[in-house]
C-alpha cells in the first residue's frame, strides 16, 4: 500500500489502490471538519495551483478553485479554450512545461483521452486529471465514493444501480472501477443501445464482481443506491427514439416512493430533466450534498499531491 | 428599521428601507476610509465570494471582485456564459445550490428578470443581484446614492434630471426607486418614445414625488444633478430616427457651461458618445468618481450580508 | 540613470536605459532567489493588480498573475475581449480610468499599436504593456535579456541570430532594441519577404551595431545564440510558397549538432513546428527556462512600479 502521495499525479482510478482511496477519503473527512470549524486553512499558503480547463466545466473548476483557496493557495486559471496557447497550435505538453514554471500543481480538463497522462509524463509538478475526454474523471469518482461512505456509513458490499447513458458516460465508467476494491453489486439500467460496454463488464466478471443489466427503471430501484446520469439527445439517430427512451429514464418522487422510498439518489450534475424537482425534498436525494463533497475531496487531493 | 443585514439577500431597491440605505452608505464610507488608510482588510479573510456572471459585465464584476479581495476574501468566478453549467441546460436554482457548497456569498448577473430572486429562494447563502435582465441592478443604484451624498453632502430633496433611455434603462428605474425615501424632484429628459414608463410615474405620484418630463436637454439642466444614460440604436425602427434623436441627447462642455456650469454630471458607464470627452475636465464631471465609489459600496454590501 | 521606478509605466523598451534594464534584471534575480527559498512573499500583500487582456494570451497572462500572486498581491482579470466594456463601445482610456479605482497597477494587452501609451496617459496608476498589437512587448524582451544573462553569464557583446518572421514579429523588434545598450552583433535569418524592416536596420547602423542578413539557417548557427520565431501561414500569398519557405526554417537536433552543438536556443513560445521536439533534450535548449524566467522578470516589474 503506497500512501506517499507527494508529487503523484492523479490520472486514473485504476492507479489507486484500496489503501490510496481510503487515505484520500480520510483526508477529505479531515478537510470537511476543517472547513466546518475554521472555514479556511494555511496548509498551502505558499503554493500556486493552476486550473487549466481547455473544455469548460464550471462546477468542476469552481470546486477545485474553492478547494485550493480554502487551503490558502493562490489560483491561476484558464477557463476557456479560446484563450489558450493550445488554440495557437501549441502541444499540450509544451503548455504544461511552461505552466510548471508558474505553479505547484496543475488541474487539467481537456478533450483528448490520455491527454492528462501525456501531460503528466512531460511535467515535473503533479497533474490532477479533471476529465480527459472519453477517458476518466477520477476526482468525480472519488467524491462519489466519499458521498457513498458519508451517506451509508460504509463502502463495502454496496448494492448500487447505475442508470442512464452507460455506454458513453465517462463518469459511470470511472465509478465502476472505483468501486472494484469494495465488492459492489451492480444493476446497470439503460436502454440496450446505451448499456455498459463489454470491456468493463468483462473486467467486472474477471474480478468476480456481480452485475445484472436491465432497461426497466422500476426493477432497478431494488438497491441501496441509484446513480442517475443524463441521456443525451445526440446519442440517438432520430428524435422519436430519443423521446421514447428518455421518458423511461426519468426519476420521479412517485416512482421512488412506490418502489423504494429509502433509496439513496446520486447524480454527478448538471441534471436536466432525468430527476424531477419533486425528488429534491426526499431524505435520500443526496446529489447536492454530493456536489458539495467535491470540494472536500479536491482539498484532500491538492494537499496530498502537493504536501503529502 | 431593520439593520441586521447578516444573511440577507440584496435583490431589489424596493426591499431596502431608508434606514437600510443609510446603514449601507455609512458602512461604505467606513470602507472608503479603510481603503485610503490601509488599502486592504481582513474582515472577510475566512470567506469565499462567488461572482456568477452569466452575462458579461467587466465593470461590475471587477468592482465586486476588487471589493471582495480588499476585504481579504477569496474569489471564484464565472465570467462567461459559455463556460457555465447553465449552458448545458441546468436550471439557475440548481447552479446556485451547487455553488452554495463552495462559497459564502454569490454575486449574480443573469439575463432573466426575477432570476436573482428565484436563486435567492433556492439558496441558503446570501445572493447579491448584480443585474437581472430588465429587472433591477440595486448595487448600481446604491453607488449612485453614495455618489450623490459624497458630491452634494446630502441626499434629501435633491433636484435631479435623468436623461437618455428612460423606458428600457434598468439603471434609471432602480435609481428612481432608490431616491423614493429622500423626497427628490425629478426631470425626466428623453425622446417621447423612450420616456419613463407610466408604472413608475404612477408610483412616484402615489408617493407625492414631483416630476416633469421634457425632450429638451437644455431645459433639463436646471437641476442639481444630471444623470445621463445611453440611447441604444436597437431601440429604434430605423437609423435616421436614431441619428436625429441621439444628436439631441449629447452632453457637451458648451451646453453645460451655457445652461448650468455647476451641475453635477453622473453616468453609470460605459459611455459611448452621449457625454463628450471635453466634459471630463469639469469639476462637476463625477462619473469616474462614481465608478470608483462602486467598490466601496460593494465592500459594504459584502461585509454586511456575510458578517453583519 | 533613473532607477526610481515607482509609478512608472512600462510601455516601450526604447524608454528604458541600460541602467534601468540592469536594475530590472537585478531585481528579477532577487525575485528568483526569493521564489526558490520561500516560494511566496508579502511585498505587495496590500495591493491589487488588474490584468486586462483584450486579446487572449494565456502564457503572458498566467505568468503575470503568478508573479502578482507570488508577491502577495490580489488579482482581478479580464481574459477575454468579449466580456469587456470595450466590446460595448467604451474607449480604452475610459476603461482604464475606471479600473484605476479598483487596482494599484494595470497589466494590459490589446491589439492597437500605441494603445498602452494612450492608456498610460489617461491613468494615474502604472500601466505595464503586455503587448500592443504590432507595437511592443517589452516584458518579453526583458525576460529574453534575463535569459541571455542567466545562460551566458553576461549581456555585453553577444553574437545572436534572430530567425523566422523578422518583418512582422513584434517580439524580435523589441529584442533588437533591448540589446542596443549591450553592443550585440546580429545575424538576421529570414526569407527575403520576412527580413528585418529597414527602419530597424537603419537604427542599428546609426548606433554602430553590426548585423548581417541571410536566408540560410545553417549559416546562421555560427553565433552564441539562436532566437527562433514562428513563420505564420497568413503572411504568404499561397500555400506552396509557405510550405517551401517554412521547411527551410525548422531547427532540428541534426542541424544543430552538425553546425554548432553548443548554441543556446531561445524561442518566445508557443512554438508549433519550427523547433523539432528532438531539440528539447539538448543542453542549450533554453526556451522553457526562458518562459519560466518570465515570472521572475514580471515580479520585478510589478514590485518596481508599485513599490519602487
Amino acid at each position: 500500500m503506497n500512501n506517499s502521495f507527494r508529487g503523484r499525479d492523479i490520472i486514473s482510478m485504476r492507479a489507486l489502490s484500496r489503501g490510496d482511496i481510503l487515505k484520500i477519503l480520510d483526508t477529505a473527512r479531515a478537510m470537511e471538519k476543517l472547513v466546518k470549524i475554521r472555514s479556511m486553512s494555511k496548509i498551502l499558503s505558499d503554493k500556486v495551483v493552476a486550473t487549466l480547463f481547455l473544455e469548460p466545466s464550471t462546477r468542476t473548476r469552481l470546486s477545485f478553485e474553492a478547494a485550493a483557496l480554502r487551503l490558502g493557495a493562490r489560483v491561476i486559471t484558464v477557463s476557456e479554450p479560446a484563450s489558450s496557447s493550445v488554440a495557437k497550435g501549441e502541444t499540450l505538453t509544451d503548455t504544461v512545461r511552461v505552466i510548471e514554471g508558474y505553479a505547484d500543481c496543475i488541474v487539467m480538463r481537456q478533450p483528448v483521452k490520455g491527454g492528462a497522462a501525456c501531460a503528466a509524463d512531460a511535467c515535473k509538478i503533479p497533474i490532477i486529471n479533471a476529465g480527459d475526454g472519453a477517458g476518466e474523471h477520477p476526482t468525480q469518482a472519488l467524491l462519489d465514493l466519499y458521498t457513498l461512505h458519508a451517506e451509508l456509513g460504509h463502502l463495502d458490499n454496496v448494492k448500487i444501480t447505475i442508470a442512464g447513458d452507460l455506454k458513453y458516460g465517462r463518469t459511470v465508467h470511472s465509478l465502476a472501477y472505483a468501486l472494484f476494491p469494495f465488492n459492489p453489486t451492480f444493476i446497470f439500467c439503460a436502454p440496450d443501445e446505451l448499456q455498459m460496454p463489454d470491456e468493463i463488464c468483462g473486467d467486472l466478471s474477471a474480478k468476480g464482481i456481480k452485475y445484472t443489466k436491465t432497461a426497466n427503471l422500476s426493477d432497478a430501484l431494488a438497491t441501496d443506491v441509484i446513480y442517475m446520469t443524463r441521456i443525451q439527445r445526440e446519442r440517438f439517430p432520430d428524435q422519436s427514439s430519443y423521446d421514447r427512451l428518455k421518458g423511461s429514464f426519468v426519476l420521479s418522487r412517485a416512482i421512488i416512493e412506490k418502489h423504494n422510498p429509502d433509496i439513496l439518489v446520486l447524480h454527478p450534475l448538471p441534471r436536466v430533466d432525468e430527476i424531477l424537482p419533486d425528488v429534491d425534498q426526499l431524505a435520500g436525494a443526496a446529489y447536492f450534498r454530493q456536489a458539495h463533497n467535491g470540494m472536500f475531496v479536491r482539498m484532500a487531493l491538492l494537499k496530498l499531491v502537493i504536501k503529502g
